[in-house]
């Protein structure tokens, strides 16, 4: 199914109903509409409009659409701000305050926040909660976004200190689990406790950690009671959140997204690309600057689907260039369709453009929509309308599910403990954890992403790039699924408060795979050595550990000293250092052998998928490719033979 | 003419007699003093000091050199800004009050400053305003230099309110006029606007854009109130100001010249050079690290003689290392020469040196002078006393009108409009207006810099970089001058409020070239793509418009994938992307020929300009260079045969 | 002798005797403690605990070990900035506070911390001051570290006035001096006076370095008054401080190691190296990541010795991987052994590992230990084991004394100048240092850091790399030494107060070297020019002088353009430019020669140093060198041919 994004409030009244002709005409049938309009729902204190919206809707459900709300709280009004100007954020970079004028200028701990916030929600969910044209709610928009998840208000201070008090009890407890000893920082009370920003040097990486688990449980507080909000005044609606990228949330997202249906995903694959890539040279980056690397949306895509393990929406799919990366260039014909197919291959039930039509003024004037602004249809148009006629081809697809027998195990409580303690400048958990993924994926691998609190039966190849803290339950949990199982550097070294394990990593991971890391060294990222498999050579880089391995276990990888780099026990593999992408490649090869994991052999640029039934080949060049499909294949679009950024489906 | 900057508070009383008869004795007619003299000529509140500046005149007079007077405006003294802390300007960046200690620490903001600027400015007016000596004055001195236009100050924020009002009158009008609804930044009463400065992320480029005018604004009324003073009590006396490169003044350049005789420059083109070219390989900076750009200088020159249309001072002339750029390097010799040359070439009628002799104290002691600290005579010396002589061949150079056929169209405004909405980090209009000044200087082309409220009738080709906020009465200038007209990319593409133009771009000027752009994007510098000219390959860089053409227009140029990058539609052109110079070059060569502009084939490094009767060259380079002279021509300095860094006049 | 840093309270008490049994079987004899440990000496207000040091220190003394006790004042505890909230210091670059969290969160200008700081240095010194088992104290811990010398607070600023009033005792005395007419800068009375920082542009070079010297009087201040009370109870211990590189402290190291019995030094090769060379190609920095620069560590040890003029101790040497570089490597095997050993071949008296075990929690986690957190032995200990064997080899070691007849002469108050006055980006005063130092050291020169107060005398060979303030008494110094004078770029160029010297540079040394300085040019890194002696080409760099040399000199090297870059006059040389290390390797191998100095021929990466009788050979390659010794060498340690990373030791 497809959706749009729509904004009644921008554009004169006249408008609305041929747009909801035209959008249903063109195969959409979701519209998402009022997540910024709380200066229009609510001019003044207590003053609710709700007339337009109320038109609105109607104008929508009249034209056979089905609405998405949203609560407005991303964007408080400025008389809300004046009222209470504590409800602004504070800068943890410089203890600034962060102004109106812009959006999501909200402190997550303010109470006047919280009471507003939940007021408007209120106030929206009793008025259209049972509203027949409204068949779900969007919380708020892109929490997290900007940076906003960390505050250095007073706010936040009190409620920091409340939440250290209701996790430690007893200061003292407190200071033992963090170490405060090392440079005299121990507290004599809960009240002496300061948030870890703006010190001379480094704050202790404990406090740091309990910090940004506080500041990510006051994100999920917010939106629980948001949603329970909905869910009372919204009987049979479904409840959902439009994600950022699960890096950039700073927010357990599992728990973020547990009270959901589902989650949904704004997915931007070339203003992100833009991003995630700056680093890298022209040689890799030009290439897919038009498509997006070949597995950079369905790395966001396929962690989605993880945070529920259900289908999901793409809640805002990129329509054309983008305003607000460093460089934003145009999609390569046919990557609107290609991405779009590339969502529903990996588990969307929804795919919903942002926007339908480019706004001429604001912010975000510069961001396409299917529309341009003198009403024509954008570069876009056409590739929905295509796509439209081929989802025809396929009239189960919804029905098929996404089922991987590989996962990969990832959390942001991991993340956070390697942005906190770098160690070395190159060291980017996120960039590793892709790395791993990319490599499976040109093996034609379909993954999961999985929290390590969930089961893990039934996967034949388990990995875990870089999960620094690990419980007793996940390894049990390992232990019980029979799967193969595959950790990367830094994997158990940490306890749950930020010490490192009394046994060495990989720490109780031991059990599984008994070696020691007796040192870790980082490298300047141009000062790469030698890595090897047998005769071998790729590169070790960035992040090397010295392991101890015992006689037990056999040494899958070496330095170039000589020194093991890698070793497996049974069924668990350590890696012991940050590689170039030919060795993870390599490596996951023989292990997805090992796994009884069939993998295929892929033209460069080419994807593979599976929902159910259904196999997807994706072609990210504009090189025709040739695909080795099975010989029964049942085309129902396109050939082995693919366009470049083709798209085939067979059966 | 001459001239020079003297600081005769600097040295002791002793040596003014000898500075100025060696000034009179070197060629030196003007003499300008006492702009950072405040402190000194008010020691304490009320309590003023005129004596020593009184025998500093005379000293000169009686040498027979001519004075400027300077408003001590720039360096208001500590008693002051204690007195009225709230004069010092705010960091729009960081929300800090600016301190005392250097300079241009005031806020065109603060009434306290505004009054006090002007009671010391009629002080200083009504004594030497009719002064014998006096022949003209300097308003303050380098206006908005250290990015002093933007304050974030509370006196700006009242005053920006006070603005706003004025501008729009009616809430609902701005709020409309922004698309304040966008993310609800809709406010209720003018007493509700904030500065665009210090959100959450970026603000609403239609407010930053009001934010920029509000703040010219204020440039503009300060100094008009102070020409307005001096004007008032020195009957006969010329006002100038020495403007820094137009960019950098964030303000309406051609309202701040308005009320002046003429418009004055501060020319350093090796510490410009280094800061403009910085990101620059030495393969192309090194060349001229000791010269300066061949365009470089002339380019500011072209753009002074615009403000006022009228011919020029050179206030402040480079004449050895700097000390304020990131590196200083020394002139080549003759470079001293050569850039009065070039100053007079384009229009200056006195080249004024800075400074007299170096200092040997406080910020600046490492800026060289015509004589060093030991009074010794510096190596600008006898390159002035060279030029001196050479000045008496040309006895009626002064009489001389520079008068071009090519026009550039620029202002403050549409920088403004392109710094607020990057859209790509690569684009910088300042660039790409050189880039196109570049090229038609190296096709030996006198240009013109002209304002789009000015006549354009009599230029034979008008070109305009990049202007995306077109009024109707530009288009309508356009068209009654018969010229051919050159439109680059992002031109016509904004309203005055900065939204879109419902049209599409390029907007009004689809009344003379009427093309659409259909999508922009924007490419990172190192993904650089095919451009041509027919087969000829060059560059499209940075930036890249989709274009629709009509069947009425010619396509010039296309992109790598076989769209039109460049279109005419009869005399006008419209040019879709950002290019390499040679590119521009290929162009404007053919639409020179098109306008019957002459075209001169130089050597490289050779630059070629023509002041009424006289025609100048310039050789960049250290190696001779051979010019194809007009037989007839009558050389009244050098030859056809270039020397390295040689100049040549002929008539 | 060895040492090792513990912290007994990161420690259950019941592995205290064993660590100390293990410490001392290792060979360990000196143990410093007790540096961080206020809040468990102190824990609220008063209310002091010695027990457990009381245990922690007999402990240590059963065992045989003698104690360092330190001054807990680098972490004041928390309730001690709460009583007290004006102790943070606060950033000149922001105007910020600098909060509690991490460590050396005091102001040094705080009244309230210097009497609390003295406090609780009394308490200790009082009761630990005779204690048998304490044998030396340690003052606070790395003063000035994370750049805490300088203040922004009102503390810093009332103090800066008295001190200013002070020194100058008349404010036009100070006006004139710092030549505040500049732009009416000046003050009426001392109490105008403001901080330099935080201002709209550079401030006046004079207010900076007067600023410098005041922060630097306000640390010596602080420590001298703490050493005179340790000394009040503590007789016949001696006093040390750790330093850090000296180039980091803000401080006239000079004065601040005046009350101490002999200085010590933080060595962390590595770390240090990766933030030194950060902006060097992997070319020059990969064979040495694990290593050091051959010449880095040495740099640091003679400028230690050359604090007091005697020899010293290595208060902390790295062991392992470091966590606070941007890149942390391993080192090399055999390093922590090599490292020790030139430290004694330097003139260590005691080298202390830092620190006895890794600590499990908190900031320096990943800081090795000579112990690993599950207690084995990490890589460091056999080595230690066989530089213990190896010091038996040597038993005359400590009696010797490291005696060089080559001295360098520098000092921080120029450091201050050159980083207060750049003109150009790219000159680095200690980057300039190191360079002359390490041509030396090439050429198997030992060498002595002096002050130029010291008397010169016994030298044959002294140079002044970078030294813009010379005294009439050191221009004295240098004729009464009879050595060979060699004065690099800056030297001689400015007054005591920051102006240029009247006469021009090298100014008082004219009296030597009778060139003058014309003018100065900064230029790119990456337009180096070239630079010849006779036909041999090397490269000019980043800063060149523009000389004017008499007839009496000698031109030694010349630029490009023919014009000289060094001269000679007599028995002094002054060198005009930055350049390559070529070309200092052949100029001073010249010069060496003319001073008699012997000079060595080594292997690329083989270093030579000596202490008394004994002469030392470091190999840091990996690959075996053989080295030309003397036939009569009786080898203590090793031959002349030393295995890679190798150490020989003969008499
Ligand atoms: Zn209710
Ligand atoms: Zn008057
Ligand atoms: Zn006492």
């Amino acid at each position: 199914m497809l959706g749009i994004c729509y904004y009644p409030e921008h554009w004169p009244e006249s408008m609305w109903a041929q747009d909801a002709a035209e959008m249903y005409g063109l195969g959409i049938r979701y519209v998402r509409i009022a997540e910024f309009a709380w200066s229009r729902l609510e001019p003044s204190p207590g003053q609710y409009r709700f007339d337009w919206l109320d038109r609105a809707i109607s104008t929508l459900a009249d034209a056979g659409l089905k609405v998405v709300m949203c609560t407005p709280t991303a964007t408080p009004p400025k008389w809300l701000i004046d009222l209470y100007p504590s409800i602004l954020p504070v800068d943890i970079k410089t203890g600034h305050s962060r102004g109106f004028g812009s959006r999501r200028h909200y402190d997550f701990s303010s109470p006047d926040y919280f009471r507003e916030a939940m007021r408007i929600s209120t106030v929206l969910a009793e008025r259209y909660g049972e509203h027949p044209a409204v068949v779900g709610w969007q919380t708020d928009n892109e929490l997290a976004c900007h940076d906003t998840t960390h505050s250095g208000s007073e706010a936040a201070l009190t409620a920091f200190r409340a939440w250290c008090q209701q996790h430690y009890s007893d200061i003292d407890a407190l200071n033992s689990a963090w170490g405060n000893v090392f440079w005299s920082m121990e507290y004599r009370h809960f009240g002496e406790i300061e948030l870890p920003i703006l010190a001379v040097t480094e704050t202790n990486p404990a406090h740091q950690l309990a910090y940004r688990r506080f500041s990510s449980d006051q994100v999920v507080h917010f939106h629980d009671e948001m949603v329970r909000i909905i869910r009372a005044h919204a009987p049979g609606r479904f409840v959902t959140h439009n994600f950022i990228p699960m890096v950039d949330t700073q927010t357990d997202n599992y728990a973020l997204a547990k009270p959901l249906d589902f989650a949904s995903f704004d997915n931007y694959p070339l203003g992100r690309s833009d991003l995630f890539f700056a680093k890298r040279g022209a040689a890799m980056f030009k290439p897919y600057m038009r498509t997006g690397h070949p597995d950079f949306s369905s790395y966001y895509f396929d962690q989605t689907r993880g945070l529920t393990g259900k289908h999901f929406w793409i809640m805002e799919q990129q329509p054309g260039p983008v305003n607000w990366a460093k460089h934003n260039p145009r999609p390569e014909p046919g990557m609107v369709r290609l991405w779009s197919w590339v969502s529903f291959a990996h588990g969307a039930d929804v795919v919903s453009y942002f926007r339908w039509r480019q706004a001429p003024f604001a912010q975000e004037q510069m961001h396409a929509g299917l529309k341009r602004i003198d009403n024509s249809k954008a570069a876009a148009w056409p590739e929905i309308e295509q796509l439209v006629r081929e989802m025809a081809l396929c009239p189960d697809l919804l029905e098929q599910q996404v089922k991987a027998t590989v996962a990969m195990v990832s959390t942001t409580e991991n993340q956070w403990v390697c942005e906190i303690e770098r160690q070395g400048d190159s060291f980017n958990q996120q960039e590793v954890e892709f790395a791993w993924y990319s490599a499976l994926r040109q093996l034609g691998v379909d993954v999961d992403f999985v929290s390590p609190e969930q089961d893990l039966t039934g996967y034949k190849l388990v990995l875990v790039p870089c999960m620094p803290v690990v419980r007793p339950e996940f390894v049990k949990r390992c232990q019980d699924s029979g799967a193969l199982l595959v950790f990367g550097p830094r994997t158990g070294s940490k306890t749950t408060e930020f010490q490192l394990v009394p046994q060495l990593a990989p720490g109780l991971l031991q059990a599984l795979v008994p070696v020691k890391v007796l040192s870790v060294e980082t490298i300047r990222p141009d000062c790469a050595e030698p890595l090897f498999i047998g005769q071998k050579q790729y590169q070790s880089q960035c992040w090397r550990e010295e392991l101890e391995v015992p006689q037990s276990c056999q040494v899958l990888a070496h330095y170039h000293d000589g020194l093991p780099a890698a070793a497996q026990h049974q069924r668990a593999v350590y890696v012991a250092t940050v590689s170039c992408d030919d060795f993870l490649k390599a490596l996951f090869a023989d292990l997805l052998k090992q796994a009884c994991v069939e993998t295929v052999v892929l033209p460069h640029d080419v994807r593979l998928a599976r929902r159910g039934g259904l196999t997807f080949l994706f072609n990210y060049s504009a090189k025709p490719s040739k695909v080795a499909a099975p010989a029964n294949a049942q085309w129902l679009l396109g050939s082995a033979t693919l366009d470049g950024y083709g798209v085939a489906i067979y059966r």
